[in-house]
């Protein structure tokens, strides 16, 4: 039998107090994508948003294989255990088959940090488009920030559209990377290595310390032939070792140093800005777009106008204008 | 006075013929923001469409300082002269303040091909939107396709969203950057290097020999550590002097190559149709975001819920769903 449905207030109350029970409930709810659900949960979220905001956001990202799993395991005991920071760990992953079980599954992945109660894990939502993850990831987050949570490492795979999604939610962007370049780098999205405020090689352990040193070099020298990031920090490239635990002390110094200078210089708070407005935008845009596609006679329509101008019998800008004369009305709720 | 205004057929064959200056006024109608003007251009390209996408479309972009119209000058002389190729020079750059008396000023920028009448050079829109600028140096491309053209370079300054839109309307796409990586580096937007199928080192000569190669290296040696581009083709990184000519013809032989190469994988071909569709779908999605905001109740209150997002105070998904309900019919058309 389901746990008795909460009331707004009960879940903010119970998320406040730091009740990780009431915390996993609040963010099934906003995964849900039941309108009576939704609803809910952005009285929920109106109510924590005031508590929101106050911890560290961080994306990781990198391609399987690179070690993620361990990587956050062993940074995120080094910043229970050592630190004595309070950590959420969230995960973008549209694609994944991870069904409702999932969460087992990530307490395989990372043993310690899911015993320890000053760390709270949580999958991917098993499906939906990279929209409604998206939008649910990034409620998720706010709910952990209020829930107490220091610092949230938000998790994703970089192959897809969702490492660009992760991007757009977090302060600081890490890429894992491993020593001997080349086969890992073959399912790695283009343009991800710019969007890194560093690069950390894994697994740099194991007889293999002198390759990943090397790597470092020709990395470091790689980037600084790119164009700089717009925080005007340098990107850094570590080494770390989830086995021995070498570097991880200097991977968080790196996020700590990143997240000191650019809150000195404002872009730390701009740049938070700049997201809840394009999330907005996005908001809004998403919405749009999913009810012209949803509507009728724009799907009824729809592949026989793909046809067309992909074989280059009708200009797209014709295809667009016929289709935008077809739909009903995309802003007024029936 | 302006000349007698023409009819669809009138233009169609007119640029069929390869009679530039209804070329030139076929662009001008299609740059024009007038309903009827929109849809005289329609009924203009539908009409050449089966004559167009025959050229190599090629990106070009670079800071200032770069030497951009330099080498288009020296790159489509060579061309033109050495290849009898016959060119078309276009430009996206929306933040141009060049006004309605810019093809002076893209004469004064490329005099040789400016006299040359196998070589048709049109300035960027003066003015508009982005997605306004785009949409019609995506036209202006069909028209000088259809006009016989077999390549067409459009170039953009890549610091802005420009490039972006450039990649998404050609076949290959070049980055030109200066010897000694540096203060150029500034202005580049991050992760056009990735978007590159080559990059070319420009004002290799004048004692700057020896520099350029070494930049040659370096980047050769970068872009091997970046994941792969989806074409499967290499980033060839080339050497060039404007003055004396070097290197041009290697440029040009690794851009047929690079076409001959992914022709041969069905690359090309694939990749046209995929730009056609999103071209369709940036059409629809650009046109229901326009309506969206010009909409009167949205435009008064979307002021007051951007401070109320920016500040923390309204999350984002609210907000936009707020702004969803208060808005008119954005595609039933009034």
């Amino acid at each position: 039998m389901p746990p008795k449905r909460l009331s707004a207030t009960e879940y903010a109350e119970g998320i406040l107090a730091g009740n990780r029970t009431v915390l996993g409930r609040a963010i099934t709810l906003a995964e849900s994508t039941l309108p009576t659900d939704q609803a809910l949960t952005q009285d929920v979220l109106q109510a924590v948003l005031p508590h929101s905001g106050r911890s560290l956001r961080v994306g990781i990202t990198g391609v399987p294989g690179v070690g993620k799993s361990t990587f956050i395991e062993a940074l995120g005991r080094y910043l229970v255990e050592t630190l004595g920071k309070k950590l959420a760990v969230l995960a973008v992953d549209p694609s994944s088959q991870r069904g409702g079980g999932s969460i087992l599954g990530d307490k395989t992945r990372m043993p310690w940090l899911a015993a320890h109660p000053a760390a709270f894990i949580r999958p991917s939502p098993a499906s939906g488009s990279l929209g409604g993850v998206a939008r649910a990831t990034r409620e998720a987050l706010l709910l952990c920030e209020a829930a107490g949570h220091d610092v949230i490492f938000v998790e994703t795979v970089g192959v897809g559209q969702s490492e660009t999604t992760v991007h757009g939610m977090v302060d600081f962007f890490l890429l894992l990377l491993l020593a001997g370049a080349g086969d890992e780098l073959q399912g790695l999205k283009r343009g991800i290595m710019e969007m890194a405020d560093a690069v950390c090689i894994t697994k740099a352990d194991h007889g293999n310390e002198q390759a990943a040193r090397r790597a470092r070099v020709d990395y470091q020298n790689a980037l600084h032939l790119f164009p700089p990031a717009p925080s005007g920090q340098p990107q850094p490239v570590l080494l770390t070792s989830a086995v021995s635990g070498t570097g991880l002390a200097e991977v968080w110094e790196a996020i700590e140093h990143y997240a000191a200078a650019t809150r000195l210089s404002g872009y730390f708070q701009q740049r938070r800005q700049q997201q809840q407005l394009q999330w907005l935008h996005q908001s809004i845009v998403q919405e749009l777009e999913m009810r012209f596609y949803a509507d009728g006679a724009v799907r009824a329509r729809l592949p026989a106008i793909k046809q067309a101008v992909a074989a280059g019998r009708l200009t797209p800008f014709a295809a667009a204008t016929e289709l935008l004369g077809l739909a009903g009305s995309v802003t007024k709720t029936p």
